[in-house]
């Protein structure tokens, strides 16, 4: 049976993440938004002011098939306990409306569809917007 | 003829922060969400790693009328220069889709609605999942 660990990543597990955020890139049919090199994850998750963290999961020994394991909840429980530790009152995740797998699973955690319920959309300045705006 | 000057938020602001979330929250027909003390405020945005950061912006004289004086789309601007500096290649905003002042305020400034666009939704986990899912 496959053992599950999940911890803090480390700035050296930065070439796996990128491998992940491209796989799931794939996955949502988004692969073209994926501009960030491993550099750029280096430089932005492990300087002094860390503009994102990142637990993994490490399976061992890797299963051929991953779903059905239990691994999403389990990453997301941990999302919870971190989050409660530094004193959060709320996290939230952006799902794309076609993954009907992962909003089951997070509905299934108690999660809301802020979206469905209230309305809300989310709006992205890109680059080129910022930079007309900022007039560089 | 009013001045407007946008500046980074000082800790002893806190108190008309919190009251312009109130007003805001107000205005999204969402009081009920509004959990947050000055206190909290204080200890999150001004400690050693800040969970947010936050901008004012300063109108002297006050005039009667804000809307119309282009407040929004300057303070949207200020955000766009300050990612710029920090290095960003994009930042988002979350608007209520009845907002429609909101939204075409945002699509001149040259951003793009993803959930329309791309079919994000946002999912929150409240404290009462968190504790659930954490055992806690």
């Amino acid at each position: 049976m496959a053992s599950l660990r999940i911890r803090e990543a480390k700035e050296g597990d930065c070439a796996d993440i990128l491998r992940l955020v491209r796989e799931l890139a794939e996955y949502e049919k988004l692969s073209d938004q994926v501009t960030i090199s491993e550099e750029a994850l280096r430089a932005d998750g492990f300087g002094e002011n860390p503009f994102y963290h990142c637990l993994v999961a490490e399976i061992l020994p890797a299963p051929g098939e991953l779903q059905g394991q239990g691994i999403g909840s389990k990453i997301i429980t941990k999302v919870a306990e971190v989050a409660l530790d530094k004193g959060c009152s709320q996290f939230r995740l952006a799902v794309l409306d076609w993954n009907k797998r992962a909003m089951d699973l997070y509905k299934a955690l108690g999660a809301q569809d802020l979206t469905e319920a209230e309305g809300w959309h989310s709006f992205r300045f890109e680059g080129e917007a910022m930079r007309e705006m900022a007039g560089r």
